[in-house]
């Protein structure tokens, strides 16, 4: 019953590896979750760079974001679909200088990309988990790279890094584990996610509930191309919008037709503006990568996100945090606007813990701590080095 | 075949009137579109308020936006699924005076509230059009009301206003026929459609074309409630989001919960923060009282809008315009920045046309042209008494 397009984690054993990936396979050590359910048999899928030194001093966690996975760099190939999304950040001489630090990042909890998710099979009765597969929150994925912490010996990251989902890791980090965190950088992300952050999530959650194809999450056993894929990819539009800007949408696509050659000059009710053709090119794209269950249960886990949540409130939570911290927005970013990150940086350093905050000046967007990787390198290497 | 709570605006005749509403019928002075397609027997229906003078010289066109329709002011009624849009400014004393001017709105073609659309029955065989009704443009919205300005006598508008797509007709009005437009007032809206504002209206039409009860847009048999209503809430719920702001939603709505006596505390998939009710309340709301198919066309219509087409350029365009020009633009809209309004006045005023650029200074976001009547009627006011 397992589609072999899905990544079928259960069936993967710890020792083993496919490309750079490794295996960490938890066994019967269950993992409680906030949702009050419990996950057994869980499945960890990381890759490391460079070398853990003697006192175990050099270890530095990414955390990656939405649609990411541990492949941070590295060509495409056998277990990696895409190339590393970071490739100008981590690697020998490079901002996280692998030379250096022990680079680590390990695919996300209810991810698709080798760590346990939904479209994994139920240790119960060998099916993908499907509907069954619980709520997750960002806090569950830091508990479950806890673990993985403990098996590589790290008792202390030297940093933990991430941006926008990476980042709200990193922040849960640094809340709950402080003595486990030595220093926190945080990328184009917040606090707690806001209504408006909410509202373009719950946009595409209603549009792959509406997926005839999407079944309630029990699709698994659709032939290939009969997934719920028209509904993720009107879900990652959305999200693709949110992620760019108004000016580089002008500069890029204006209002080009995708097909210039139109009989009726482009005015059928269907024929597609060049930047409809990219968008449907990105969705089309990352239902071919990504599952469905997936996207839609770490999209929910970014709305839930709330460093404040049982605490007793946000300037509480913010108290646990030793970590000094690097705080980096994005000028143009529509989707966790600088004033997100500068109020970390004054949390943070309200209680007199070190914390700066840096802006990279980019027409990008969001997206532009994958894009424009010399303005976020040249900040996040010389706070590395500082601690 | 007809379904009542469709509006069957080919059963009207010309002279009936329904509520405030009154109607012409164009017979077979079929209306050309720049489609291609001719469009015969066209209903346009149409509110009016105060009274035309005798040389015809006051009278004040008003174009409505996506969703609305000639109902400016007034209370919800038969003929009328809600109140006067615009109550705030359309009246008695108001910046739009009815004592002094004679409105005129009317709704735009291809709409579902008494103007000809694609829920109104073909005359070849009376049944709805659905599928079969072409796709508009701006301009052929503009066309139509020509037809309407002639049968009222008017040669010659005191002024062309709108908001949103009300403000594209107007500029149209202006460009296309600028010896019938004595002033034009272009609020919260552009010259050119950008590929920011296309990417949200595909993912609309995206969205509803996934619905399986869109058919093609062959729904009129369908039971009540048994309609295309998921894919146009949620292709509302984009729409919506960005007609708001981050701050209001975030004052508004923060991250509280709909229902905040879950058991789980909100974690549940499928539990509601309290801006998602909100999205579902407005797609709900909107899916009893406007047709899928006329929201498709018109979103495509703003998509196609761009009144250099078939001019030799935005310069060129813009040289016909000789209505002294007021550009209103909103300090928090994010769907049309006021760079977009500045512009309007920026090259009209090139030409040594009377052009003023006023910002409205708002949290509303680009709503704020229905909201915020105060400030957006105080320079109206000034501006229409000018002339």
């Amino acid at each position: 019953m397992q589609r072999t397009d899905y990544p079928a984690t259960g069936a993967w054993h710890a020792g083993l590896s496919v490309g750079r990936r490794q295996f960490i396979a938890l066994g019967d050590r269950a993992v409680a979750l906030d949702a009050g359910a419990t996950l057994r048999e869980v499945t960890i899928a990381y890759e490391t760079w460079g070398t853990l030194n003697s006192d175990a001093s050099n270890a530095v966690l990414i955390c990656h974001a939405w649609t990411g996975d541990s492949h941070v760099a590295g060509a495409a190939g056998e277990g990696h679909p895409t190339p590393g999304w970071w490739e100008g950040i981590v690697g020998p001489g490079l901002a996280i200088d692998t030379n250096e630090w022990f680079v680590v990042c390990s695919n996300v909890l209810g991810g698709c990309q080798g760590t346990t998710g939904p479209a994994s099979l139920h240790p119960d009765d060998g099916t993908p988990y499907g509907s069954r597969f619980p709520v997750i929150t960002v806090r569950d994925m830091v508990r479950t790279q806890v673990r993985l912490a403990d098996v590589l010996g790290v008792s202390r990251w030297h940093a933990v890094v991430g941006g926008s989902m990476g980042g709200m890791q990193a922040l849960e980090w640094a809340i709950t584990y402080p003595a486990r965190v030595g220093a926190l950088v945080a990328i184009g992300t917040c606090l707690q996610s806001t209504a408006q952050q909410i509202a373009w999530g719950a946009i595409g959650r209603r549009a792959i509930r509406m997926d005839p194809k999407w079944r309630g999450g029990d699709y698994y056993d659709a032939a290939i191309g009969d997934g719920p894929w028209q509904g993720l990819a009107v879900a990652r539009m959305v999200a693709q919008v949110t992620f760019r800007s108004d000016n580089v949408f002008t500069d890029r696509f204006g209002r080009d037709l995708a097909d210039a050659d139109a009989e009726n000059s482009g005015i059928g009710l269907w024929d597609k503006f060049e930047v409809e053709r990219y968008l449907d090119h990105h969705g089309d794209r990352l239902v071919r990568r990504f599952d469905t269950n997936s996207y839609l249960l770490i999209g929910k886990a970014m709305d839930l996100h709330d460093v404040a949540r049982g605490r007793g409130g946000l300037a509480q939570a913010i108290r646990r945090v030793t970590a000094r911290t690097l705080a980096i927005g994005i000028s143009s970013d529509i989707l966790y606007p600088t004033y997100q990150q500068r109020q970390i940086r004054d949390l943070i350093a309200a209680n007199g813990v070190a914390a700066e905050y840096v802006e990279v000046d980019s027409p990008h967007g969001h997206d532009a701590f994958l894009i424009d990787t010399a303005q976020v390198g040249e900040p996040l290497q010389r706070f590395l080095q500082q601690g």
